[in-house]
Formats: structure tokens, C-alpha cells, sequence
């Protein structure tokens, strides 16, 4: 079927404007590794995609999951050791303040889950986001999608400007004052939440920050803001949906910040692709949501989420996915950094471990050019690599690869690159 | 492990509070068909799960399941067949109205987007749903979960008395006038919003009223509902999340009252057992909701959802089993019904298909007797069938087993359900 068709088609059975992603959409039908494959048997180096953390089709992951799926696939209301093993698999992966997990179908779920146990423990309604971030697309947690600078002093969700180096809040200012710029709003929404009676329950970022481009953000922010939302009564919650398992070459993307959270939400890379996400916290933090609330999920503590979720941090440990992905990303990162050296549109090259934004600029103001970024995504792809463009202002190439990307795809890709920047140089 | 232990571990691992079934909860290692066997190697029936509607591990889902895992899982900002093809084949089932499919991966997330579509097309914001009934675990959604009577005048969800003939709000009156006095309370509610300036956005009701315990309602009620609800603006939402996919002996649970809904809501049964949700419309609704969202699901959509949701309704369609439902749903049923002339703790024997509440009762005004139904529940569970309680009074006995449940097992229940009886007769 050609890919007109098939786009057609698909127009009249999802809705038109169900996302996808190029000028040209891909017609993907087979994956293997790092390698997606498109209709006319065209290999493409995945550089995108997180979810499939271990590897398309890795095969100890279709092994367990099927194995699971031929054995037991039930509801969370009868005692099954697997979901057991796999909570506290991760609680260990974790310090000793992270102990219980809720697991759930989604990130948007996990993120739910979050919410109430701040709010519910915290008994204030206040959350405080970043100004460019997304969690999910529930009511709730859609609530802090991308929220204007202006719109942080109502309801019960507000947002402060995510901490930054390369635009920050206070052009000029040495990094120990900008620090502090970023801090003192963080206490104003907090004051602007106690004041108008909201009360604040916590604190939600990114630890890297992902859906903001990956800020380089000044020294000691994360422990210094947690500092304050603590003192203030408030919970901290890491969304490690982007950050954690191994995609920064640390296992969680607060490692290296400084801070440790209070409650942990995880989801896209857990299941290499089957649904799954969890909300990790203190037992006491679990056992009052747990209370309050009687929490059930249909899908989610299954005997196939145990299952699949475990095989997936097998592969990571057995393989040194953690290592590799430090050793690839440094290296990809600092062959990037070189060429920003010989391209004006590059205006920045961040990122930690596997997960590496490009900014792309323009002018002497060095101005976001997002319509920059999305040339050079789509060049990529006609060259056969896979990336896609985030950010606040959507300039940023972003790279964000499975955790088994190699050595050797990423050399390939840096003469894809080189090419595409040589054509922009041009 | 000895259950004791494994329940410690699970205590501290999920946190306490995790809900459990039964007195003494069951250790469950292995399900085949309409079979659940424990970490002893007993024997049980399955009465009570509706997700794994073609069976425990149906070796066809289970191939269905490994094969496109092998192949690719991706997210859905690719072009790919597989969910096209499922959103067809959904929207087939139903008249021509819906044609369009949002995926989810769970019941909530697709409520969620149902009252999206509801609120972003009408403009207004309120939603009545009914006073015992649940349709998921988020924010949004979790607000309707059982709404007492007397809170029903604040806030954007309010709800109306669920419509039943065993419990009715005017008793003694006849059918006909008890059908106006359920619809006034709808209007009542409607008017409610529309004076308040909330608005009124739809109705969502499970078509068969499952969490409400199966009610008989007075002729007529859903489809005066629908006009009602139309000639006020709002959209009717169908939640079939327990009523669709055969469970009543028709594909829908909408077919037979005599409406049809402009949005449907499906989950539990569609991927026998892999997270798989859907919120299906007209194209028009699901245009308008893509627009004014951009909706993105990360695990939603996937190749591997398509695979399995399609296998699953292979299975259903190679194997009749909605002809299976009607046959020994109905024979089960009926059987039932002898039992209550018998029995005076049973007050009433209701549902449709396989999906039974045997009503337990006490005294001559009939009270609602929710520890003989959790009786009965757990010397069931002993004799080895599982079944579980629910209804507005969690009085009802819920009989609601795999599609695939056969008359040899209902001959099994009977004996086991008589033996029950003449226990509390004795």
C-alpha cells in the first residue's frame, strides 16, 4: 500500500491530526537494535527513541514476555511474586528513602499517582512546575503543559522559568546570582500559594530538565530548590520518565544533581514497549495513598508488567547498557561540541549520557531557529537517521537514542551530520 | 514461599493496603482458558475476569503478542497498518456514527479523552454521570466515582440516581411513571447546570449500569435519556468498558436499550490483558479532539496494541463466543432464577449474558446484605470459583467470567452455588 494511502486511510480511522512525525512520514514496519526499517526495506539508525530502551525486538524481552503471557496475565488482587520481585528491584535501584512503588499503565498515570500523594499527604493543593515542561495528557497532569510565564498565579498548578545558563533570567549575572534569581521565584509561586490559602504541596521537574532542551542549569539549583520546597512543607517529585534508567549513563537523572526525591516516577523505557510506569516513594508516603485512596489499576502490579519489566533490567545490568551509554554519549557529545566550533547555526551542544540536544541559532542574538532544527531533523532522516527537534522554543535537535546505540552508529551518524551541516554552511 | 510471607514482602514492596481479594487471598501461579490454579497446583474457575475474555493465556493472543513484539513496537508518529486497520475494524462494530478511534492504554486515560471530546466540543463543562457508579482513577475521571445523592449541585460532574425496578426512588409507582421520575431527575441536574453557568457537556453511563449491580431499569430509560441529553446539547458517552466485547451476548452493551452513543469508551477486554483502551466517535468529535490536543500516547496506538487488539477479536469472532455468552449466559441465568425461589437470602438474579449479580438480601423489607454476599464470595472462592461482590450496596454477587466460560463450567458453579445456599438455608 502506498504510504498516500495508508495516510488516508489512517486520517479517517485515528482522526486527522494524529501526530506523526516529518514532512515525508515514515511507513516503519520493522525494528532490530538500533535499526528501524521502513516498507521499502530501508534501514534507519533510531535515534529517537527511548522506549525501546534494551532494543527493538530485543529477544529476551519478546521471550519473556510471551513465556508470561502463555503462563499468567492477571489482575493485581490475588498474591503473584513477579510484580513483588520487580518493586523491589527498582527500590533498591534507588536509596533507602524509596522503598514502595505504584505501578501503573503510563507515565501520565504515574504522574497522577504522584500528585495525589503530595497533595493527599501534604493536604495543599499547590504544584509547582517548569514553564516549558509536559508530564502526560490527563486533566490533571495536561494541566502543566507547557505554561506560559504569565499564567503562574492561579489554580493550582503554576509554574516557575526552568533554571538555564545558555537564556537565562538575568542576562549577565555571575552563576551564583543567577542561582539565586532562579530560587527567589521559586519561593514567589510558593508565597503566592500560601498566601491565596492553595497551600503548596511540592515541586515536579525533569531532573535534566528534557522537555526544556537540557539546560546546562546554574551549579547547585536542584539541591537548593529542594532545600526550599522542603522547608516550605512540600514534596519533591522527580519525573524520570525522559531521565531515568541509564539514559544519562547514570541510572536516574537526579544522580549528580545534588538532591534526592521524594517521591519517583518512571514509565517510557520500563517496558521496551509494553505499557508500564511506577511511582516509587517512602512506604509511609505508599501506604497513606494507599489509604486514602484504595488505588487499583486494571492493568497495571500484572504478572506480564513483573514479567517484561524485569527482562528489561536484566538486559541493561547483563549487557552494561549503563556503561556503554556514558562511554557513547561522552564521546557523541564532545564530536558534537567540535563541529559548533564550525557551524554559527550551532548555538549550544548539552546533554548528559545518551540524551543530547543541539540548539540551533541565528543572528548575533543567537535567536532560537526552530525552522533550522527542523531542516536539519528532516535532512537527517533522508539520510537515514532518525532524530526529532524539542525544547522551549522547539530549536533544539534532539538526540535520544535506545541504550544499545553503539560506537560505530554514532561515527555513522557524525558523517550524516557533518553532510547535513556542510549543506547549511553551504 | 509461604502466602504469609509473600503478603509481607507485598505489604512492604506496594505498599500496605494494595487491594487483595478474598478472607484469605489467593496465590495465583497459572490460568489456562476459564482456569486459575495456585501456587498448590489447585484447580480454580474463573468467574470473575473479564480482561482475559478469550481465555488465560490463549495461545493465539500469546503468538499474536510475541510475533509483533519480534517484529516492532514503536510509537505511533510512524506510519503503520496494524492500527489502522484495528481502528476499522473497531469502528465496524458499531453503526455508521462511529468511525474514528483515539487509543489509550487504559479505561481512565480513554474516559479521560471521552470527556475531553464532551467538553471541548460542547463548549461547557459539566457532566452527569450516575450516583454508584466508577469509570477510572485519575483526577478527572475519579470524580465520579460514586457521588453520594446530596452532592450533586456544585462542582463540573454531578450525578443522577442510577435507574433501577428492585430499589426504585418512587416505590410502588408503575414502570411508566417511575421512567419520568428517573428522567426528571436528569433534567433537574441539567438545569442545574445551565443555571449555574457550568453548561452541560453529556451523560456517561455503563449501558449496563455494572458497577450499580446490573439493575433491571424501567423500559425506555436510555434511549429518553439520549433525547434528553441531545436536546440539551450534550453528548452521550457509553463507557462499555465492562458492557462491550461480547460481554452481554452482544457486542455492545448499548444494543437492545435503544440508544446509541455518540462516543464509546472500551478497555478491559481488548488486549486480553495487554494495556489496550479506545475512545471512539465520529470522525467530526475525533477531529475536533485532535485539533484542540495534539493527543499523544506513547505506548497507545502501537503495532504491538494493533496485533494483539486484533487477535483478540479473532478468537472472539473464530470462536462464536458472543453466540457461547448468549447460550450459557442465559441458561445460567435462568438456573439462578430457580435458586432465588428457594433461597430467601437471594432477592434478585440480574444481568445480561455472562455478566450475573445475584442480589443478597435480609429481612421482609428486603435490606441489602452485603456480608452475605462477601459470605457467599468467599466459601465460592473455597469450593474453587471465583467470583466477587459489588453494587451500590456491594451487596450483589458478581458472576462475570471469561467469554470463553463453557455450560460444563456452569454445571461445576451450580453444584458448588447449591451446596452454598443450603448452607445458609441450614
Amino acid at each position: 500500500m502506498s504510504t498516500t494511502t495508508l495516510a488516508a486511510r489512517r486520517d479517517r480511522a485515528l482522526g486527522t491530526g494524529a501526530p506523526l512525525f516529518y514532512d515525508k512520514p515514515l511507513h516503519i514496519v520493522r525494528g532490530e537494535g538500533t535499526y528501524l526499517f521502513d516498507d521499502t526495506g530501508r534501514r534507519y539508525v533510531d535515534m529517537y527513541n527511548n522506549v525501546p530502551c534494551v532494543g527493538h525486538a530485543n529477544p529476551h524481552v519478546v521471550e519473556a514476555m510471551a513465556r508470561q503471557q502463555a503462563t499468567l496475565n492477571v489482575h493485581s488482587r490475588y498474591l503473584h511474586e513477579g510484580i513483588v520481585a520487580l518493586a523491589e528491584r527498582i527500590a533498591a535501584l534507588h536509596g533507602p528513602a524509596i522503598e514502595s512503588v505504584v505501578f501503573s499503565c503510563s507515565g501520565t498515570e504515574a504522574n497522577e499517582v504522584a500528585l495525589r500523594i503530595a497533595r493527599g499527604e501534604s493536604g495543599k493543593q499547590g504544584i509547582v512546575c517548569t514553564n516549558a515542561t509536559y508530564h502526560g495528557n490527563s486533566e490533571a497532569v495536561g494541566k502543566m503543559t507547557r505554561i506560559g510565564a504569565g499564567q503562574n498565579t492561579s489554580g493550582d498548578v503554576r509554574a516557575i522559568p526552568f533554571p538555564e545558563m545558555f537564556r537565562p533570567i538575568v542576562p549577565g549575572a555571575s552563576e551564583s546570582d543567577l542561582l539565586e534569581a532562579y530560587l527567589e521565584r521559586l519561593r514567589g509561586v510558593i508565597r503566592g500559594f500560601e498566601e491565596d490559602g492553595t497551600g503548596f504541596a511540592g515541586l515536579i521537574v525533569c531532573p535534566i530538565f528534557a522537555n526544556e532542551g537540557l539546560p546546562d542549569v546554574p551549579r547547585g539549583f536542584m539541591a537548593r530548590a529542594a532545600e526550599v520546597v522542603r522547608a516550605a512543607g512540600g514534596y519533591m517529585i522527580a519525573d524520570e520518565v525522559q531521565a531515568g534508567y541509564c539514559r544519562t549513563g547514570r541510572w536516574w537523572g537526579y544522580e549528580g544533581t545534588g538532591f534526592t526525591p521524594d517521591i519517583v516516577v518512571t514509565g517510557k523505557p520500563m517496558g521496551n514497549g509494553l505499557p508500564l510506569a511506577a511511582t516509587a516513594a517512602s512506604k509511609a508516603l505508599v501506604d497513606g495513598f494507599r489509604a486514602r485512596t484504595r488505588y487499583f489499576n486494571t492493568f497495571a502490579s500484572s504478572p506480564l508488567q513483573a514479567a517484561v519489566g524485569m527482562a528489561v533490567i536484566d538486559v541493561i545490568e547483563r549487557d552494561k547498557l549503563k556503561e556503554n551509554v556514558a562511554r557513547v554519549g561522552a564521546s557523541l557529545k564532545a564530536a558534537l561540541g567540535e563541529r559548533k566550533k564550525t557551524c554559527a547555526a550551532i548555538g549550544d551542544v548539552r546533554g548528559q549520557g545518551l540524551f543530547i540536544g543541539v540548539e540551533m541559532v541565528k543572528g548575533k542574538a543567537l535567536e532560537p531557529d526552530s525552522d533550522r532544527a527542523i531542516e536539519v531533523v528532516n535532512k537527517l532522516k533522508d539520510r537515514g537517521f532518525l532524530t526529532s527537534n524539542a525544547g522551549a522554543f522547539r530549536n533544539v535537535v534532539k538526540i535520544r537514542p535506545p541504550l544499545v546505540f553503539s560506537q560505530g552508529d554514532a561515527d555513522e551518524f557524525l558523517t550524516a551530520f557533518d553532510t547535513t551541516i556542510a549543506e547549511i554552511n553551504g
